[in-house]
């Protein structure tokens, strides 16, 4: 059976909603080319298929779709987002549903910030120091949580209301992707230049491509630059 | 049964090879916006899409996809290839394959030109001149493809011959779609101001499309700008 | 003298920082179709511009670029890149950069949540709520952001410790986009529909865009749906 | 003086309409990723530029335009326009205008196919093979052409007439792209494996986009895949 969903962080998920097409239908796609058409795959197709993403032929690679149901913080959408090529979203609306409490992300432990990549991080922030911190996020995301149902009860709307959550809220969406998008997403979010935060969810999205579309994953990202 | 061949024009067709959703997935993709989803589509269903329809809000009906294997005269082709919003195409090429004989168009009829609307058609060529117009026609592809057969024999590569083949000539391709960009191209495309021979290929891919979403299709048509 | 920057809301701007074409640029990609090419506009151009426009002939509003940097708070922003079609966005990175204080969105006036539109606002929330909206909103994001530099303070990665700061949160971003994509936005985002917010940005983009493609924009905007 | 124009093959041309920004709208639209932003391109923006290269930051390459008009035969447009991400194209209608005499592209010299590339060409056709080819090929194009005229003259309207009318046809298209997409283009078509004469256009491209953009073009090109 395949792999429909997995969870991710401390409340995130990823599930598989729908799909489109396996590696044939890359091989197919690719084949009208010389005018040809296959009903089952076999090993030349692979072979196929490597040649194909070495020489960086990506257009087969897109006649094929996923649909996936994504629970993540805001600030992980706000990455995912960017990744615009071939990819739909749909997202759940702040200012139709007012949002539960608790439904904000908390991370396990926290990272150091690294002294030399501006925007990474390196280590973890130990001891007392992470106790705090810790008490620090959970107090400030609750705080804001509690008074934005304050604002709420006082009549204020709530697409306004909601400016005062935090960007570790979770929220929703559905995300329509071809192949290629997906495997350009994981390639970028599993790298390790990546947010932790994001990679979790692209190593779970990649657990569930590659079940759909073994061959045509693997040959896109053994042929992505380094 | 569903549809999933049709022929278009003299040699032309158009045929399904897969599809993704129904008209719940775009239910279901606008739903997450307020945080619901449903496994049978009913009648409140087809409020929401008309209601999405209305207010142009498309996104939902992205979340879908169909793949099409079309067999259409290169004239068209360039006109299709116009709509490249969620579209991805794979054509047959000419650098690869030779072209077999008798692969061009003929019109059964020729239309006259339009004497208001310059890029229109009026009417028919009758008679005598019709004829001629059928001659002339036939005759000039026909020793099109006679030549670029010599050509081939003398050497020259299919690259440079396929130069002196015509428009009119057949060619292959897959088309993925999503059911909003397919609805914009049957709009546009069975329109009266479009040429008549790509409206052929607008209203077989038009049959096609309402049998996978019928409430979603209706719905993006009806609510289409006159 | 050209329109190069308004402000908008407490702390936001829009900035033109460049820009390519004029009204002209769309009549000689229009005119390409038929062969001609002008050096000055003059009165037959208006005529075909408003042609262009009623017919959904798009194409020639593309041969245009802007490109705006806009300060605006985040949950403008994930409105506004939801606009995806012929736009470019590059926005400040909460990973490499630390947010200064104060810098977040506080609202002059607060709305009270629609009764019958979900999604909407109606009204002000008055007297004594009103004040108490205020002071709780103003507290919560300059605890969030206090607790945020705690959190700093004690070693956390900036990546993770933005996850508590509020969505009203300003960022930048430069925004590049064609003529036809810049009317899309403004159609939609000035809009009463629309979050109060947006349509302050939406307003200033039309002004900035008024002046650089009058003719243009005017006709894209009147032929929009109702 | 910039280069606004190149001759290429027998009757075609590149000339450079209109163009937005400079290798310093790349740095600042970087440089807005931490807040900053600069009046005069130096050194250290070489280096950035360098970086967002090779690290594959290609949005901000993205915040540039330029259009083209070109005049190309229309086997040469079907191989270009596949380039669709940020690029837009408006071409010349058959539908509009009947096409001139002698409008149509010949080789200089017919290059034979190749034995192991299916798709490629190699040495030439020498000789008598040669001097045949040459005829063949212009007997038929003028032959077509003079038909399509006989066409014309029967009443049949230009839609339907031009399907006899050869690929090799010149056509003439307005082309905006941005700066990352006119560089993959380059990247693409002045390899070997492309088509000779498309090969040519991508060179003339390629002279005019160094003037605009040379630190960003050299960077993109270098960082390209082998």
């Amino acid at each position: 059976m395949p792999l429909t969903e997995l969870a991710v962080l401390d409340r995130g998920f990823v599930k598989l909603v729908d799909h489109m097409g396996s590696d044939l239908s890359v091989v197919n796609a690719a084949r009208v080319s010389f005018g040809k058409r296959k009903e089952v795959y076999d090993e030349a197709d692979g072979k196929l298929i490597a040649y194909l993403a070495e020489h960086d032929h990506t257009s087969p690679f897109r006649h094929t779709a996923m649909t996936f149901h994504v629970k993540a913080p805001i600030f992980v959408f706000r990455q995912w987002m960017k990744h615009r090529i071939s990819s739909e979203f749909n997202e759940i609306s702040g200012r139709y549903v007012e949002f539960p409490e608790d439904e904000f992300f908390v991370p396990e432990t926290f990272r150091r910030q690294a002294k030399v990549n501006k925007q990474g991080s390196e280590g973890t922030v130990e001891g007392d120091a992470g106790d705090q911190a810790h008490a620090i996020f959970l107090e400030t995301c609750r705080s804001a949580v509690a008074q934005y149902k304050k604002l709420i009860g006082l009549g204020v709307c709530r697409e306004q209301a909601r400016c005062i959550l935090p960007l570790g809220l979770y929220s929703e969406v559905y995300w329509t992707v071809s192949l290629q998008a997906a495997a350009h997403f994981i390639r970028l979010r599993t790298d390790a230049h990546a947010q932790w935060e994001i990679q979790q969810y692209a190593h779970a999205v990649r657990r569930m491509v590659e079940e759909l579309y073994p061959n045509a994953l693997k040959a896109l990202l053994e042929n992505a630059r380094p």
